[in-house]
């Protein structure tokens, strides 16, 4: 078996699935279903996500990736002139090749708070974009969670964005490729300000639960809530190219996660080890560009200790700061190897310590 | 394990992968690798690609399902005024939910011969809509090998349609969503008249491998002529939601299917079962509705004797004829037992040895 | 002033506007009004339509030109997934360079009758495209009135039309680019079948009353029904390129047009010189290739006779027949000089004569 | 005639067009002429653009307003996936009802430098939005001239932003909707920095003479320099609903336009008001929120001077300083009388000396 030189903090799509996963592909291989989604694995995965979200009424449909998650949930939502708010941060601004305006949609940003969309920039966004008939028509608010650097929603602040789309008449659309590491995140006990699915499902009109970066080879479960929009939707499907033939193979990979809480049991993992590299860096006195509420550390390096970094480690070099600093991202995914983490964190240690000086220098 | 109480010769997406695809999932899952196609395994898949073709300079990207393949093929290759030229039967025209016009492009039809497309069809096209401005231009012309109704086209017959686009100035795109049963087809002994994928890369501007129907649980290989259109590929491939992350998971398995002509082999074993039910069928005087091939059947029966094999069998009715006979649609694949097959060959006898005056009335 | 060297009767656009338009234009050139739509003159026009349709609450908007009309009508109207109905014949097939598709729907066509779509056609096509998701969803019936042959809906026909919609939950779209000569239609007396802008508001969901054909500069009045899709229609305006900033210049044309029954009046002309050269041509023995029911004249003639003609008249080719002859188009408009049609018709006469063998032999 | 109780400063389209243009589209009004564009009037309009250009070879085409210009422009000349870079304050952004959305490409926008965008800009713009296939592909910068807040791009400044088009391999679109005012900028003395229509074509791919606003009823003259774009420009054109049957009155009002100089007088007599008004109101005192380069004043006013010019004026309130101030848009066009801007003035500088207190309150 192949294994990379270097261990990869990369991003959570580098390994394949589960062994729970890949051993249910092979199990029910063989058996004959019918294509399209109308087969026994898929309806046993929406009666198992219907139960998490407890809502027996909601229609799910499987779209094979993300990409086809957000846009075929667009499209199928707003009428040609609607146009789509979002955080200038958001995924689908500059993360999705245009793919929101390749289906005729204009994206209306406007600046995020640590990552995440607040009813005043809602507000100031549909204000400007709602007088008059020359302005593209603000219809829907876009957000993910867990957003594009980590950082997870309260129960409190998505309900005042909720809150906020009903007061203006737009829809709300939740993108939930991390979703199972925003709902699992440890920073907000569920307790308190914490969400479930069936928070998520209450307070949006539509949203994904993402498989391809939790567990999955790929595939998101879309959940639509009205009826009206959820009629049509594997016409949708179909004419944007993401109805799986096979769709077979999406079912039977929810079924599996759904099964025994492993969805959530893998993104806990993953939370856990992003945990445990955020405190220990943190400690060595390295700072977190963004807080760490999910699966990712954003940590600002010197550059030498990201060249030395580099030699045993892949990460992506999320941005150059004018300090000249680097801000590295470290995914943790469900497969991640704690002790790949940890000696991580150990070259990290035993660098500072070598460059305690340089390091004086360039954090004070 | 759940068995279908009937067995079904619905389609050739009933099953999932040949095995040799499901080990090679299992086999490589834990390893890591970079997202979005740029892994080991699609760098062997196209190498081995390529090999095949004999195309060193060829240029492979990899989708999830054939509308992806279809609509970024030809997303790709058009300017938004340009039309595409196809049969009324065209799998393009009523089968894929309008996604061509979704991305802006009118679909030219005209009456096909045996389900395929002439030069003589095509010039009358082009004709009609190429001398004013107020007609779409036509731009490319689409056909399907294998045909929507499993006839194949012989190298004569499609080195006439490419010559006819050269003279025309039109693209040559080619739907390979059961390009192995077409190739595989014994009805034309590839030493006269058949074709290899080295005739169909020569021979066109754009064509696809239909993994999906032919051994993988999903995914077709888009194969590009032109640098020029090819070096875009993977935006066009973003931004209509058709790049997956683990992109991983379509190399591995167009990798395992070219290994010891794998992808054949299983093409090979389709059309032989629909061969063999296509003459048994026939000998008992059932008239075929089209020329068996490749890996489907359209046969002519009775409705009483449908409904006999219903009990036992799923497949498809394709048409109802004037008559009141029904054309029923018996697919093959890598998968279908040969047992099953006989056994549908059997009741018929006994249908037909049973109802032979009906049967006699019914066909004379 | 120029004079073309040959009179034309190539379409019913070569002439600017009737002189009541342009002198309106020249009076009212100074008054400063609000720009798009939003003048004087619109709501004089609006009133206007609405007084003659007899529905105070029907919402009205002004387009340049029929393409715009027909495109926003229809993007307005329409879901991404849902399709158009019409005649094969339907002036959006081919004769809009590819309008709709452009917008993203899919075209459903079957044959027409007289160059009407009939209720049985409707039924036919959407049967073909309403069981499966991979099937554009028919949403839409789209008509001409007057055809783009010439021929008239009776209110009978389009009673049965508007009915079957209702039955198929279909939205009926009317064209009404010769709006003005289809309801001024001397062969439907509107005693007994004949139609008034009330019928026709009353069974369609959105039209729209042509004034570039029938004495305007240029634009043409949309009118729709549902306040629903009437809310939002200055954005699909915008949105198009279909709002222009001196709306007034559409609103002065379509107030003095309205005025005094002048748009009728103008239609009744160019129907009447249009039937005059009809009935003269067939008595000579010219068939008629298509009912002369408005103010275009479909006639057959041989090509010798065709090269004399053109000696002296501008008109269109429409077709040319299998046994030779060519069909000619000869369109009457508002401002077409009625000497010049009787000069038409004396040079066929004298033609007719002198080659009178010539004729029989092409006519028996 | 009518006259507005209030006299309007609120935009440059509140009036017909100039009587020369009336005078010729009466004159020509009943010759015949071939339609789409085809007229001798076009022909002519072409020639005399061509002349004042300087370039024979450039070709040319007429749409009936602006928006339809830049979109016709821009989806002849980008694919699907590529992307439009502009300031975020240009006209596609927020002033074409998602325009450029719905025909499928992102805008990417960047802060602009007095309503410029500058070679700076466009490298972040385009480093920002081309390493991954995730990402938007920019392919073409979109400036106006004058810009939204009239300012006017220098030669100087211009030359920078085309270099660096050159450089990125972008195209270079120019929205000319003010060319008039902006060539005609008495700001920059053409002698030094300022520049002509020959300039404007040599520094973009495409650009356009806009009618509507400078002296037309309607109509805008797109000018296209790539062979290979401007071949098919007439079937983009009719796709989008471009294409005015009656072409000829877009011709006929152009060459009238280009006649004698008349476009570029039209255009300095827009400016030179503009310019009396701005250069009183800052002598009085009054911030201008914008330099007047051409013919628009942007001049910050108190409320309660706002409230008294409202009863004697119409104007756009452009935005609402955090100071509590308003800015007022004040538009000169070719029609605008003198005298009426002389009154504006005197009614400021009256409720100025009568408000002395209230003004120094508010302006130190």
């Amino acid at each position: 078996m192949h294994v990379k030189s270097r261990y990869s903090f990369h991003d959570d799509y580098s390994e394949g699935a589960h062994p729970n996963v890949i051993e249910a592909l092979s199990r029910t291989n063989m058996s004959q279903q019918s294509g399209y989604g109308e087969d026994e694995y898929c309806d046993a995965a929406r009666r198992a996500i219907r139960d998490m979200i407890g809502a027996a009424e909601a229609t799910i449909y499987f779209t094979p990736g993300g990409t086809g998650a957000n846009l075929v949930s667009i499209a199928s939502h707003l009428r040609p002139h609607e146009a789509v708010i979002s955080a200038e941060s958001g995924h689908i601004v500059g993360k999705e090749g245009g793919a929101i305006e390749a289906i005729g949609h204009k994206v209306l940003t406007g600046p995020s708070v640590d990552g995440k969309l607040t009813p005043e920039t809602v507000q100031s966004i549909f204000q400007g974009s709602s007088e008059f008939s020359y302005q593209p028509k603000a219809r829907m608010v876009f957000v993910s969670n867990a957003t594009e650097i980590g950082t997870v929603y309260t129960k409190r602040e998505l309900m005042a964005v909720a809150a906020k789309c009903k007061e203006l008449n737009l829809l709300l659309c939740l993108d939930g490729a991390r979703i199972g590491a925003a709902l699992a995140s440890a920073s907000i006990p569920a307790s308190e300000d914490g969400m479930t699915l069936t928070d998520i499902y209450n307070l949006t009109d539509v949203f994904w639960i993402g498989g391809t970066k939790n567990g999955a080879l790929l595939g998101e479960a879309v959940v639509i809530k009205d009826p009206a929009f959820a009629k049509d939707f594997p016409y949708h499907l179909k004419q944007r190219g993401q109805f799986l033939a096979k769709g077979r193979i999406l079912g039977i990979q929810f079924k599996t996660l759904m099964q025994d809480d492993l969805f959530f049991r893998l993104a806990r993992h993953a939370n856990e080890v992003a945990a445990e590299m955020s405190i220990f860096l943190a400690r060595l006195g390295y700072k977190l560009w963004a807080a760490t509420e999910s699966n990712q550390v954003f940590v600002t390096f010197p550059p030498a200790l990201v060249q030395e970094l580099l030699d045993d480690f892949d990460f992506f070099i999320w941005h150059h700061l004018p300090d000249g600093n680097l801000v590295a991202r470290l995914v943790a995914s469900w497969a991640t190897d704690p002790l790949e983490a940890k000696r991580l964190c150990q070259v990290v240690e035993q660098w500072t310590t070598k460059h305690q000086g340089l390091a004086q220098l360039r954090f004070t």
